[in-house]
């Protein structure tokens, strides 16, 4: 059984070495999807012609920022798959390895289809409403920063007030709180739908709530919070919690 | 604001060297509710005459089996607070610490209320239509079995099946899987009401979902996990996910 509302697909080209390849790419996956790809299966083609090793290397590489950046309500399976094949006919040609510079190009492409294609899945989430976008940056490093996101994407009191329209910054605090990793208080940014709530931990003088309500209540959310203590980034996508995906993973059988 | 539906309470009397003492609890809370202790307040009161550090000591070793062992939606908080005070006024003898035996009634007692306490908060999480214990045995340790506990009561799908009173047994697999504790599908047992669905690993034969079906309707529902590898274990208290849930997180401030 599939719960998927809308086939997933994403197609680039890219040059490798001066000749053009493409790059195709589909999925399928709506619940039980947390990082570590749950009941997921993305299926990526190109016709570029590159050794079976350094396809694995960049699809772990670009894993890594897409569908391991993605969650719909944090719950996990055994039955996933990305896949990464190249069939040569493009007949570029050969390359050294993963750093070599004729990669850069293909490498980008790549890597954006697999956003793509990640992106389109949260968006599908089980009865969600919202697609939701939450950049994190200051992070003690970028693995920290992906926990904090995840952690937020994946807290049902973010995810019910992101259903509900509703701007409540503090529930996005306490979620960065139970990730577990390194944050100060006192030096957290948040911003929603690029209005900056908090700012060096302090409160943006004169904060109105209008445009943040206002933002809340669209269809694309974006949540930006700065941790201010390092360099670690990361992007993660998901969805709102709804009366939906209660009934789908309730009913599911009737 | 409170979300609470019903107050909470609990009393019991133990004796410490032939002395009646008496214990009572109180508490609140119902969502952002995790271990450690997220949003809620328990003050339990005793009249037996002992000391600071003995009842922190008692207060730390019963919270671990108790307020940190029940999840609603595995959201956390900062303004916790489990208290015990002690006002003397039974003036039974002078204990010699925390392992001196006449410490055994007023310990089970305390445990008592302080579980009761837990079990209350579960029951009465947001939206909660179901109480739900989780019975974890045979894992490596008790702290893996508490963690394999929360992650089943905190896994949305499991919590929307048991909303839904669907007896999707794979879920509970799931969870224990997800958990990041050790774990052998070869060697898991799953009962549901008491009725045994997979022991070590295999299906139960001629496994009738009927009766498990049955049980999941109801309004009290047990499982249990033999993770089959070690002694330990751990007892967790959790409700489902209901359309109430959603409500109450979406809509709190209209």
């Amino acid at each position: 059984m599939t719960t998927d509302t809308f086939p997933k697909g994403a197609t680039a080209t890219a040059t490798i070495g001066g000749t053009t390849v493409r790059i195709n790419g589909f999925c399928k996956g709506s619940g039980m999807i947390a990082p570590n790809m749950a009941t997921m299966l993305g299926y990526v083609f190109t016709d570029a012609a590159l050794p079976a090793a350094l396809l694995q290397s960049l699809l772990s590489e670009t894993t890594e920022v897409s569908f391991n950046c993605m969650t719909v309500d944090g719950d996990t399976s055994t039955s996933d798959t990305v896949l990464l094949c190249a069939t040569g006919q493009a007949k570029n040609a050969a390359v050294t390895g993963p750093s070599d510079p004729a990669l850069t190009d293909f490498r980008q492409a790549l890597r954006g289809v697999m956003i793509d294609l990640a992106k389109q899945i949260a968006r599908d989430g089980e009865g969600a409403q919202k697609f939701v976008t939450i950049d994190v940056s200051g992070a003690e490093n970028n693995r920290a920063a992906r926990q904090i996101g995840l952690a937020i994407g994946n807290s049902p009191l973010v995810k019910t007030a992101l259903a509900a329209g509703d701007a409540n910054w503090g529930r996005i605090v306490m979620a960065v709180g139970k990730s577990g990793e390194k944050a100060d208080r006192n030096k957290l940014g948040i911003a929603v739908g690029g209005i900056a709530i908090t700012a060096d931990g302090g409160p943006i003088p004169n904060y109105n709530e209008g445009p943040v309500a206002e933002h809340m209540k669209g269809l694309e959310i974006h949540i930006a919070v700065d941790i201010g203590l390092g360099s670690g980034k990361a992007t993660v996508w998901t969805c709102d919690l709804t009366h939906g995906y209660v009934d789908i993973n309730g009913s599911y059988r009737s």
